[in-house]
């Protein structure tokens, strides 16, 4: 590449909206922000492309697997921040050798990373493209997975735009991997016209023997067009050569080598002649499958019956669009949040025991998106509460699916969020039905009623508390590597014991405007039983100007100024004011601490000084790299219970603010390294530790932020807010906007809203025409079209 | 490279032997057994070198870890064969620019690999080194291990035999690895002037947390002379590059680069202006440490304390040496079986809980090496023997080991191991004191006599037979993926009764020769059972023939001529000839289909043919790929099985080609892509169904092979067996060699032996220049030299 062609940052990531409201975004300069990516799922897999060409991909076989992995016996893990890419990273290769000039260049940009004329990188909502112009030639490279299958669908159109023939031998090359020290293979079969690759998945106890075609062990790479020459086998693709200047591109076809218990590739070679103008257009499909006589089917279901890729998918019409805000911020509105939380909804993260605390707060997304899904999924979770109230730490999704890593150890959260869920379901749904409906527990096949099992779930977490009525964090509580303040049952949370008042707030909402027939003396005892938790609080938490974080086995306090490092922790701050517990002066004292504190150019950290070395009654979140994660990053889930905060109390600008700092956006793009596609997990902290780094994204596409932020675009900024089946306006306009406009689906009826500053004292709204007194609109007919304008004061 | 240039095969492998007796094998032209290796190791670690330049490496901590891993978090599995190698291995790679001409090479060869004018590689018994030529210069690089620490010490001399100055940048990379998703860090410490780079090893239980300093997290690379500059960021060094051309290498300096939650590398730089004729010498030490206090102890010992890498390590003088034998069988008595033997037995195979058959089998090697050595580590393996007397199915090493992969399935053999060692032991030793020795139980602190112990694990072998007398298989039994035989607890072993059998055999032998006051009518018993079992043996699995492999939980009897797959398994074979449930017939019967079905010009297969399909009632073997391991590989440890028995059947001459056929020679190197400094676990076998890959290496050090083959060369081949104190001569000298001489010690005494066929009618000995009758020599004083003369008469 050739760095005097740099552009100015901002032309580097273009984010342009299409008349049909596909959004797209479009990275021209991939070498300036190399690890950016772009993400595709259907419900079985995910695939997760870097625009360089690598590839993380994993499907479930029902357990996580892959069916392209690096060339060793990789650790099964759980999705890690901050890829690490190497030559041999599981990639989608595409080399492209002139014949006339021998010069050899691969598509997308990796292995060979030659920069041809020009490169673009897209994702769109379906799909993940490239485009590129070299040679006076054209290439257009796309991928979409299939809608069911285990499958990537790549098509390659070439066209020549000059006056010359272009002659050129192309050669695919996907990554197989190292997979199994038992068995592996690969070969050509000519009756699929597919590179197949077998493995026997290694496992050694009987217990785990999976019979012929339990398992998709089988990895394809199936062709439209049947190639010249093929090479099954990995290191003799390469021979003396590179992976960025295989000996075997070199030659006039692939030597057709098999791989017998070697590292299986599946490389195909395509002798082009384009004459001038004329173009050619290939498509292979690459997955994993339980059976070679499987290919047939998927060739017919996916090249015969369908045309082009352009028939993958289809893009999903939002519930909910807006227009009039920052860029940004709107794309993530109308396409790439709702897109976000569909992907961690559809897969359930691409585990089958998802955290419990993760499961409920992506369903909290969909409660906006698909409200029926979201209660199907919060009816199964429920269903895995035990009697005495407990959430387990998970929610087992398959017969066989076992409670793994973070999940063997107990955190005191769990029951926290179905109450919190509850709320916001009731309000956008009002389907009080759902209170009534029985449902049997983990441990007892007893039916109670969905509102009894909140009940229990109350009781639980009032039962976890000290003499103190504080919480007892256990191994954890939503930070899960905060394992070590209370092991020994005494160590306690000032979050927990907020996220517990929070928790209790949530039931009285529910209570007293969805349940019936509930018993006022049971009511009244939860409201003594919230005031009596905000005072525990703030006697054993305030610490002059912030809350602290909790107090360890030992009686510590810590996430207090006299420590030498994570002095202050940011969720503490945001739950007193969620909860009520944080009074005004005290709120204004601890927002300021913050912003002195906590924020940076890529929002706030959750926690400050960053830990540097290990502390024995904290725990496992003090090892962590300092500014990583939840030691000290902008870890965005935490962002967004503070925004969200922020609302409650008021600080509307404030919000905003915390909100565009989730979205890579000009010039900081670059420093996040990072597309506007997603909302990423974290980016790197510990901004006064290590500034060289701080912003860099975790490009960790799975997070819990997503939910939050959608909620609050939806019911904070643009104030449509459901309750007992109205809709209550209220907007909570950022100060640089002055107008905004979109559409809402609420209770089966369509609205179409502008909201307008003006002279007004206070809001005021027309419905049709006709003004509405107060903020509530009711009577709300399901199948109807409602335009309703808002007038907002000026600030 | 030039294929042109290439050399006739004889002189690619070149074995030297050094008037010293120190052994070396030198390999000349890689490329042409690219994937040739040597190993080191020390009581901590191994160190497994290609002559690429490429490094496995493991050490203790006191799990089985690494410092210096691959770019991804590596799956933690059991050392793997036939290792699939790609550029980003772990790698010692020492880069050189020659600044006149720009030209980068790297040394030994990968990752650049440009070939030298001149480029060898070495094994010799305490260091690997590579000399290479090139720019009128010579470059000798070595590694050997510190005696105790976790450390690779590395030392480059470069001489300019030139008449020109030489200015070269040379860079040393030394791979450390992604370690872990929590932390991971690397940086240059200037007090210690070493690279430091500081992971904390991923863990999520708490009962998995290691306190600061508990394990060995740093890996670190300290150099004598400081570097002009240095990187320590794997992506940063290759930057636009790759690791064969890497950005940072074309630059003037290293960038002194941080790793900061991204994969560390060890590189340093130093700007060389070698005068002609001036030289340069450098060392490097790389290992783990548990803090960077260490360091500078480290360099004391290793750097300032020690004048060159000479210093490392001594070569071990060997209790037995012979010479007369082809080169490479002589070599591998004098020099490289000794050393395959002590490399298991120092490491326990890399493991904290060893395989029971696995440890019995390399200490049965140690009782001709270390006898003192092999008695302790019997000692402690018969206290974890259960009441009952099953042997369990690992030895545990430490406090903290448990039993972990295979040793979590339940197999049958274990209790037939210690019976055949202690019948080695005491011939041998005549250290019948060891009988008497009182140890406790697994699950008893009851002390019984070792003899008990042995009893014991008789009576329990006998035990776990059926009604017919034939042993069950369990999950399997020496054959470990032989799982699903009999986990219904109805299959039996063909192997397994053959080898209780012998069990019983060694039992009675041990009795009759070395055991007082033993019940005469016990042992007469016993007598009649091993007489009952070698009928059952006849009667059920002997199919015309050869014998059987089992009878499955159906009732299928397996491994016979009406099976697709699998017909004849060698194990069998072997054993009825060792048990002596083959009459002569039989014998002759067996051999001959041996000869014909398995035998190969790389040794005997294991089975065959292999399997190339699942067979649910044998199990996980035939899944494996055909050829590869047990599933019909020349499986060099049954080879070593059945040469063992031909010496027992007075084939002679069979069982020298099955012991010569383990090891490469000559043309067959070049297929099998190994050198002769060990024998491999496996040579790939399936010759007739996949010839092309038919003798390739499995290049795996570990293997119960060269316990058996030693024992072979001395009491077989040489004929000098132990027997209460005497040694009995008796030479099974191949047609080949007509004459042999050696040293042998036994008995505290040394003799310098000579074998010489003449007319003799029957083998006849002279010491110290007198004639001996008969074949035995007794009364042998400790400490004495003995001049032993032996004919034996032509064939």
């Amino acid at each position: 590449m050739n760095h005097s062609q740099q552009q100015p940052y901002t032309h580097v990531v273009e984010l342009e909206v299409e008349q049909s409201k596909s959004y797209r975004i479009d990275l021209h300069e991939i070498t300036r922000m190399p690890q950016a990516s772009g993400y595709l799922w259907n419900d079985q897999m995910s695939l997760q492309m870097n625009c360089q060409g690598y590839a993380s991909v994993m499907f479930m076989d029902p357990e996580p697997s892959k069916y392209s992995t690096a060339p060793n016996l990789e650790a099964q893990t759980f999705i890690q921040p901050e890829t690490q890419y190497y030559a041999h990273y599981p990639g989608r290769f595409f080399y492209l050798k002139n014949l006339a000039t021998g010069e050899l260049i691969s598509l997308p940009f990796a292995p060979c990373k030659v920069m041809p004329e020009v490169l673009t990188f897209s994702q769109q909502q379906q799909r993940l493209s490239w485009h590129v112009n070299h040679w006076g030639a054209s290439f257009d490279l796309t991928v979409a997975l299939a809608d069911k299958d285990t499958l990537e669908v790549w098509q390659l159109d070439i066209v020549n735009d000059t006056e010359q023939p272009l002659q050129l031998s192309l050669i695919s090359y996907f990554s197989v991997g190292y997979r199994s020290w038992m068995y592996q293979s690969g070969f050509y079969d000519d009756d699929s016209q597919a590179l197949v690759c077998k493995a026997i998945t290694p496992y050694q106890r009987l217990q785990d023997y999976k019979p012929d075609g339990q398992l998709k062990d089988i990895t394809f790479c199936l062709s439209e067009k049947p190639p010249t020459s093929w090479c099954a086998n990995q290191q003799a693709f390469e021979g003396d050569g590179h992976i960025s200047a295989p000996q075997q591109c070199n030659q006039a076809t692939l030597n057709n080598d098999l791989a017998c218990y070697e590292t299986p590739v599946a490389a195909m070679q395509f002798k082009l002649e384009l004459a001038p103008k004329s173009n050619f257009s290939n498509r292979w499909l690459f997955g994993a499958t339980t059976s070679v006589a499987e290919l047939d089917k998927i060739r017919q279901a996916y090249l015969e019956n369908e045309p082009s890729i352009a028939s993958c998918g289809a893009d999903i019409e939002s519930r909910f669009e807006l227009s009039g805000l920052d860029a940004d911020i709107e794309a993530y509105a109308n396409c790439w949040g709702s897109r976000q939380i569909r992907y961690l909804t559809d897969t359930n993260r691409l585990t089958t025991d998802p955290q419990t605390r993760n499961l409920v707060q992506d369903v909290l997304g969909l409660v906006y998106i698909d409200p029926d899904k979201a209660k199907r999924q919060m009816v199964m979770a429920m269903q895995q509460q035990r009697c005495n109230g407990e959430m387990p730490d998970g929610i087992l999704l398959t017969d066989s699916a076992e409670l793994k890593y973070i999940n063997q150890v107990p955190h005191g959260d769990h029951s926290v969020w179905p109450l919190l869920w509850c709320q916001a379901y009731l309000d956008e749904t009002n389907d009080v039905a759902l209170l009534n409906e029985m449902l049997v527990f983990s441990d007892s096949s007893t039916k109670q009623p969905f509102w009894r099992h909140l009940e229990l779930a109350i009781e639980h977490l009032l039962s976890q508390r000290d003499e103190r009525g504080l919480s007892y964090i256990q191994q954890g509580d939503w930070c899960d590597p905060m394992n070590m303040v209370g092991p020994k049952g005494k160590g306690v949370s000032s979050w927990l014991t907020m996220a517990t008042a929070c928790a209790l707030k949530s039931w009285c909402y529910i209570v007293e405007h969805y349940l019936e027939d509930y018993s006022p003396l049971k009511l009244n005892e939860c409201h003594r039983l919230y005031g009596q938790i905000n005072e525990a609080v703030n006697q054993h938490f305030w610490n002059g100007s912030w809350y602290a974080r909790g107090i360890t086995d030992n009686g510590r306090l810590f996430g207090v100024a006299s420590e030498p490092e994570g002095q202050m922790y940011l969720n503490p701050q945001s739950w007193a004011m969620l909860s009520g517990a944080a009074s005004s002066a005290k709120c204004f004292n601890l927002l300021y601490e913050v912003e002195r504190r906590l924020n940076t150019p890529y929002g706030t950290m959750m926690l400050s000084p960053a830990y540097t070395s290990m502390v024995e009654d904290i725990g496992r979140l003090t090892q962590k790299y300092p500014g990583v994660a939840e030691n000290g990053s902008v870890y965005n889930h935490a962002s967004a219970f503070y925004a969200y905060a922020l609302y409650q109390v008021g600080e509307h600008q404030h919000a905003y603010q915390a909100l565009k700092r989730m979205l890579p956006k000009g010039a900081d793009a670059l420093i996040r390294g990072q597309l506007p596609n997603f909302i990423p997990n974290y980016y790197r902290g510990a901004y006064y530790q290590n500034p060289d780094y701080a912003g860099r994204s975790s490009h960790l596409v799975n997070t819990g932020t997503c939910a939050w932020v959608y909620r609050m675009l939806i019911e904070e900024l643009c104030g449509l807010k459901g309750f007992r089946g109205r809709l209550v306006v209220s907007p909570k306009l950022p100060a640089s906007v002055n107008q905004l406009s979109g559409k809402r689906q609420f209770a089966g009826a369509t609205f179409n809203f502008t909201i307008n500053r003006s002279s007004v004292q206070s809001v005021s709204l027309t419905m049709d025409g006709l003004a509405i007194s107060g903020q509530q609109i009711s009577d709300i007919q399901s199948g109807r079209r409602y335009q309703l304008n808002i007038e907002v004061p000026f600030e």
